[in-house]
């Protein structure tokens, strides 16, 4: 089901909802057609949540985190009504299959697994209490992005310029945005004046996404190839990149949008400060260091077509990571809802995700 | 007028040819629709070539002299029929404007420069001097192509895979090519094993061109988004980044294609070598550094559009350098016709400038 509106009518930013329960079904903005068309898309099965997943109709780690809640609801109701008795086994490996939707991202897993050690307790109908802690999951993730926009903003002098990569943003979460949140707090706040987004190849989330964002608000934004970043660096012309963040293993190590390491390294090379905000839930302990981080590797075709027209030769192959590694060493701060560590290492990661926001 | 073949069928890649002088006309390849279509442009005045190199119908800064060379052919023709006897004042005005068509590349400056120079000394109907002249800088830029690949090749260990970005192939020459030169070369004699291209935002050079010339000659090619080029260095996957020039400074600092400096600095960090093959002609002495080379900005609307589509929203703005340098302390070696330098400094470069090849 799809309801379509006028992409160019702005939406208040605190209003763009990614991911909405409405009415039984999973609501969600199909992000494959910004900023072009704004339609949504309605699910009502957990398959077609993860289906959406795969697609891209929603991305963004806390997103696809928060996604993955709602779809859990809708998995433990339909497998409730086939079998009050044994729903829970049934439900256990359509979590499996959820969780095998996108590999790298690690909110994905972590909401699941929540959602997970809640139904296990449940007797009975589970929805009522399911959805509480699919909606508590989502508010949670919306209080802690207006949090991290807070502590990232203050860490930035006045007059400054920043660029971002990918949409970490409203787009991406379940509202707000982290690295988004960041640059919006500290536009808010008259820190930073000038936005620089990456397009970001292949998907164009910065051009189609970030960009979109932002000028529902009336954020002006620079948009640039993600390859002239490094020029901009050497020209003075930006004091931070802000990026959000698919996992942080336990070293500090982290997985981003593809180009992110690049921009780390060119960052570093000048003196440019180097910012990851996102919430605890994308630190996963479990991971020591970012070579243990599954790296999703999309079909070729995504570097080579662009909205269905071919712009490479037949007979022409593509490797397209995902995403890649950023090393810890490379990092000045993560930005967290529980604070800010600067330098990030094992123990004082361990320390943060410990710690109550 | 326009000449169009199908694109899907090869043609031998040392046959392939941007720039041909063809019944007095300019013969260009339309780089624009490759790698869908194979069409051909015909340009009859030295205005029409003008227009030709800065709406990128020839692009390249070797083909852009060669084109510029027949270019002058035409106005030299156009001026001497107008007026016999005053023809080479009204031609330098015609010079000027057709060295403005892009500022970057030196070459084509360059191949004005050494037309001017004999049209000087000719007395009488300029047109057969002129012709032969341009059609030499022609054939020499195609001889010394394949002298850089041999001493480029020569530069790498058997095995290796290297990686490219633009397209400084048959495309951009007077055919054979600069960096893919030395491709070719190195995957004949059995050293090269893997080619990687960037695709090149925003222009698509990598996937459009550069994989099209090499799939002319069944050389396998991965393509990849331009980000990814520092992963790939990560994980050991090649071992030299080879490149083209639109510039080289008397220190050795390197004018080409936006995302070749951050390709550069990515290099450095991975112990990846790093070569930039190009024409004697690309050098230019009275540049004293990379400072002083003008780079051009194109229309943000190349970042913002594919094939017409507008891909960011309105309102949304771009910053649309088409070049960036890179320092000379990053290059590992500069393979020219007249030899190698390794490690380029104002003097071994002077030096190599004044050697006969």
């Amino acid at each position: 089901m799809r309801v379509a509106r006028p992409a160019d009518k702005a939406i208040p930013f605190d209003r763009i909802r990614a991911v909405e329960w409405e009415n039984d079904h999973i609501k969600l903005i199909d992000q494959r057609v910004l900023p072009g068309k704004l339609e949504h898309v309605y699910v009502d099965t957990l398959g077609g949540a993860a289906e959406a997943i795969r697609l891209m109709v929603v991305r963004g780690a806390p997103a696809i985190g928060i996604t993955a809640a709602y779809a859990v609801v809708l998995g433990a109701r339909d497998r409730y009504r086939e079998n009050p008795k044994n729903w829970r086994e049934a439900l256990k490996s359509d979590l499996d299959f959820l969780s095998a939707a996108r590999p790298t991202a690690v909110n994905l897993r972590w909401a699941i697994e929540r959602m997970h050690r809640l139904a296990e307790t449940i007797d009975g109908n589970p929805v009522a209490q399911l959805l509480e802690e699919a909606q508590r999951i989502h508010s949670e993730d919306i209080a802690a992005n207006h949090r991290i926009g807070e502590l990232g903003a203050a860490l930035i002098e006045p007059g400054s310029s920043v660029l971002t990569h990918c949409n970490a943003g409203a787009l991406a979460t379940g509202g707000y945005g982290t690295a988004l949140g960041v640059v919006r707090a500290a536009v808010t706040s008259g820190r930073v004046f000038g936005v620089f987004a990456n397009e970001t190849r292949p998907w164009l989330q910065g051009s189609r996404l970030t960009a979109w964002e932002l000028l529902q608000e009336g954020i002006p934004v620079t948009l640039t190839a993600d390859s002239a970043a490094a020029t901009l660096m050497r020209q003075g012309r930006i004091r931070w990149v802000i990026v959000g963040a698919d996992r942080i293993a336990a070293n500090g190590d982290v997985a981003n949008k593809i180009g992110t390491y690049a921009l780390a390294l060119a960052a570093r090379q000048h003196g440019v400060k180097f910012m990851v905000a996102a919430p605890i839930s994308t630190i996963d302990l479990e991971t020591p260091s970012g070579a243990d981080i599954p790296i999703e590797v999309r079909a070729g075709e995504e570097v080579m077509e662009f909205a269905g027209q071919r712009t490479a030769p037949e007979g022409a192959h593509a490797w397209n990571p995902a995403f890649d590694i950023t090393p810890a060493e490379l990092i000045d701060a993560i930005v967290t809802e529980n604070g800010v560590i600067e330098h990030p290492q094992a123990r004082t990661l361990a320390r943060l995700v410990g710690k109550k926001g």
